[in-house]
């Protein structure tokens, strides 16, 4: 099999960041390409009536503190600018424009990205500041430049998330593995285990597909 | 430290079930009493502006997904009633009034009918199943039947549930390991990491509290 994985997320998002930090050194003995998927969450919070975490009562709190907890035991920085959760659309349409060009720039793009914003602390709202740092990874900032002014830009973003929808993606981090879907950063061991199947997930990947049906 | 570490849920929390299966497993080597403390999920709910999971567009179907997994995965058997979820008032009452007579028989019996309903998957609403149940774990039955039928069971269940929500507890299974919340049956392995702490998570106990201040 080497269909890629699927890794979707939204800029914003904490645990997408140690998602984002991990999933290639989880994953690599696998030797399935992975395939990084920025969307807007904010699109996928309507279907579902869901909202930032971090903005709700109680459960805010907490997942900020989790999320300090977790960057402590993977030993990553973690400063939350006063600006979070940011609106991530300049970040992932760049990400696009560079994916157009180099899938493997994209994705080191992504990673400079999410180290910037949560490991740093620096906005990445504005439009300036991702031409910023993306001229790390294009000598030609300047067709960047006019792509996040481009109608097109927009477009290919609402594609992608169209699709994220269309394929039950709701959250962010979500993997999926030939369709199979794990929501949230605390899902990637599981992930492991389903393409390295223990005796008891082998079991469930045929029970599953049954009991999906009788749900329908 | 011999505090007792809590363990709260709803029994009609199918993440709960998980946790109850594996918590003593889990945490047995750092021989501290784990304390069961079932309360209303409901009541937190209304503070959070959260609701059950299950009920919830595109996250419904994917729960109940990652459950069939996670029980495939763990071993366990799962048959989900079809009045899942349901108002667990009577078995919560049940819990406080045999654990006012020993702790070791009330957490057998909240052992019981997370096997009986998730496992087996037999409906629990009513206080005739709930005292079925009971049978096992009672000689006195018919002082059980009294108590169910008492302003005074639904007094203590609505304390226990004030104090989860005045401890911050939002969600089941929620774990606290002295006032270190821990929410979901995914955070078993850090609770684990949090009393027995490797490098990240000790370096991460000094600099969380620190942090917290901050945001107050």
């Amino acid at each position: 099999m080497t269909a890629p994985i699927e890794f979707w997320f939204d800029f914003s998002s904490p645990y997408a960041y140690f998602a984002a930090n991990e999933i290639e050194e989880r994953l690599k003995r696998f030797r399935r390409p992975i395939l990084w998927r920025p969307f807007l969450l904010g699109v996928a919070f309507r279907e579902t009536g869901m909202g930032p975490i971090s903005q709700a009562p109680l459960r805010g709190r907490y997942a900020i503190h989790d999320c300090r907890r977790i960057a402590g035991m993977l030993d990553l920085p973690f400063n939350l600018h006063e600006d979070f959760p940011f609106p991530s659309q300049a970040l992932a349409r760049a990400f696009y424009w560079l994916e157009a060009r180099s899938l493997e720039t994209a994705t080191n793009f992504a990673k400079a990205a999410f180290a910037t914003y949560f490991g740093v602390g620096h906005d990445l709202r504005e439009p300036e500041a991702v031409i910023a740092l993306a001229t790390e990874f294009t000598d030609r900032p300047d067709l960047l430049v006019e792509w996040l002014g481009d109608e097109k830009a927009k477009r290919v973003l609402r594609e992608r998330t169209a699709e994220a929808l269309s394929k039950g993606v709701f959250g962010s981090p979500f993997v999926l593995v030939d369709g199979e879907p794990f929501w949230g950063w605390d899902r990637l061991p599981m992930v492991e285990a389903w393409l390295e199947p223990p005796v008891g997930l082998a079991k469930a990947r045929g029970e599953l597909a049954a009991a999906d049906e009788s749900v329908r």
